[in-house]
């Protein structure tokens, strides 16, 4: 009999009427034949609300206990569940993290799961019964509770899928997939019937964050096919799974826009052997975010100028910081622009194609977008722009990568 | 190094001030010299609110799912009580029932503690730490989470206590001790300096229920001092202590009233051996709650009166039962008062002096109180009256007794 483990959100169970839905879900999988896994994770805004209790409380809580506090939410979410189920008159029964062995590091606040014990959960399963795991938690071998990390309900569900040879695992969110691009700025944005993790892995960390990176990476590492859908329709949404050769006809999949960066630039810096990591030291030190780094040497090579983004929270402490390092290695100075965003066009395609980045810096150009910095890597070309062109560029290049669906089109 | 077991009611936790308040007291103890183990119970209203939650998905909400859901309240107040701890500057540790080995049967929403792993408590506390364990709450050997009752945190506290070899139990509650009679009727009701386990056991189970009645069973059984006290002022609240040839000296020590309580009587019942035990198997599978029974015989044992108290939620449905049972049985009439109550007078002195019963029939009779029914065991005597007139009976058996506290008679 086949497995299916099916993900439901925060906003999926933020409330009774909600809980009763992903429960029917679940019990129709169960009568179509599947043997069925739940996760959940805390109902609605109900972790934010912990963090703040907590934060009334101390300030810098203990990480032991915040993830002691933060547990309780799912805990509660599966226990509702299996209520909901039992109302329905089918069998389900709830697990903690700690129950069925989701054994972590002691890394509290951000585990890593270490592995799952499966028979646990395979037991109740041909027993009949709906199991229903609580996410984003797990337990060290100590019995100390962890947790995975903010989204980590997603790792949650790909890794019980891995764990339990599951033919699925469904991910039920407020949206009904993965898209070409933000569609609340282009309208034209296509919904992707499928994506390979890697690409989705760009899209996650660009920004399109429908899902916890951590989790694709999972998927990835155990070729778990991830099915991301809308809790409120039956329509398919998108599926993430391992690249195929046609998956390479299309070249670029997505665009991507993060805003809200800085630039920051120290200019005419000695370019000696170890300055960039001094630099970067003493920025991580204050826990400053760093996005990406460009490094450029002129003068055959004795002076650089060296440059990286940051959030826009970040961004003063970041130019104190680099004011200081400037005094202290003789650096001439240093540019700050507050009003950055990066534009990014993503694609597993890119690796056997050329000239993608001379059609983005084409279409940019045509569009009058001035490009500051440019960074690529195998399958992603970004480049910071000023925040003002931001969504015109995102426009730009979805229709000059031949993205716009039509269908959409007014 | 001694060591203090102090349990923190829903009201002593309920909001980050008190949290801050109790986790002061527990570092006083500290700083005094005592290895200190908190046990505390979910904050305020919580458990309530998540019985109510329940009922909104499922009117009839497993057992074990029922055990799932509340126990978040007991986790919950465990870390933030470790957060507030470690905000002040000192070591704590949260364990849920299942961390610290508190093994209980799996009779889920009741579960009896069968031992603890007290190794693990010594082993932090050995460490310097104050140790915080969630009341109410333990597992079963599987692994299943199961709470020990409404009030379960009681007996948490005394469970450990016993098990850890504590010195003494500390309840911390919003009351500032056990006090003769209901202060809020009799206000010359006096606080008692101390009591017996046996006492304390009538008092809790005829209404003054300040305490969980099995939490002074576990207490009466491993003999674990307990003190009652309030968690807003330092002053001496009431020790429940085995009992000493000196308590017997007072040989009424409390004064209790049952309100809300019902009568029925069925009259004339053929006296054949077995009759009762129909007659209450057939009341029990309809989970009415019976308080007291009274049979009296007349004729020569040829027929009989069986009478017992009910509560007022439960009265019609009995008197339901009954005359369907009178009908079958030939029972010729039943009797229904729906407005009684219940007046007890409690003391371990009763067992080795006389004349309480007479005293305390005329004591009523002189105030004109009307007795229906009295039932007796070793150290109680109870009379069913009219429930307008408790409060009077309360207030006359109180000063009859020379219980008066004359310090507060204004």
């Amino acid at each position: 009999m086949s497995i299916l483990v099916q993900k439901f959100g925060g906003t999926s169970v933020a409330d009774a009427e909600k809980v009763h839905r992903a429960a029917r879900r679940a019990i129709r999988a169960k009568l179509e034949g599947y043997q069925v896994v739940m996760t959940v994770s805390a109902m609605g805004k109900t972790t934010d609300q912990l963090v703040a209790l907590a934060n009334e409380i101390n300030s810098t809580p203990p990480k032991r206990e915040m993830d002691m506090l933060l547990t309780t939410g799912e805990q509660v979410s599966i226990s509702l569940m299996a209520m909901a189920i039992a109302a329905a008159g089918h069998e389900a029964i709830s697990f903690t993290g700690g129950q069925i062995g989701m054994l972590t590091d002691a890394a509290h606040t951000k585990a890593r799961i270490h592995s799952i014990d499966a028979k646990r959960i395979h037991e109740h399963l041909n027993a009949g019964k709906i199991v229903i795991v609580a996410g984003f938690q797990g337990v060290t071998q100590e019995g100390a509770i962890t947790t995975l990390g903010r989204g980590g309900s997603d790792t949650t569900a790909v890794a019980l899928a891995a764990a339990l040879g599951a033919e699925i695992c469904e991910i039920y969110t407020d949206v009904d997939g993965i898209y070409s691009t933000d569609p609340r700025v282009v309208p034209q944005a296509r919904k992707m019937a499928e994506i390979s993790y890697d690409e989705m892995l760009e899209l996650a960390s660009l920004g399109a964050g429908v899902m916890h990176s951590r989790s694709i990476e999972f998927g990835k590492k155990y070729n778990v096919p991830i099915h991301v859908r809308s809790s409120l329709t039956d329509s398919k949404g998108t599926m993430i799974v391992a690249e195929t050769k046609g998956m390479e006809d299309v070249v670029v999949r997505g665009i991507t826009l993060k805003r809200d960066l800085a630039r920051v630039v120290l200019t005419s810096v000695p370019n000696r052997t170890g300055i960039a990591a001094d630099i970067f030291a003493r920025i991580a030190k204050h826990r400053v975010v760093v996005d990406d780094i460009i490094q450029n040497v002129y003068e055959h090579g004795h002076g650089a100028n060296i440059g990286f983004t940051t959030t826009g929270a970040d961004v003063d402490e970041a130019a104190t910081i680099c004011e200081e390092i400037a005094k202290d290695l003789g650096i001439k100075s240093i540019e700050v622009d507050k009003k950055v965003a990066k534009v990014s066009v993503v694609g597993i395609g890119m690796k056997t194609h050329t000239g993608v980045a001379s059609k983005m810096f084409g279409a940019l150009a045509a569009a009058r977008v001035n490009i500051q910095n440019i960074s690529t890597s195998e399958i992603v070309i970004s480049c910071v722009i000023d925040e003002k062109d931001g969504e015109e560029a995102l426009r730009t290049l979805h229709t000059a990568f031949g993205l716009d669906n039509n269908d959409n089109h007014a």
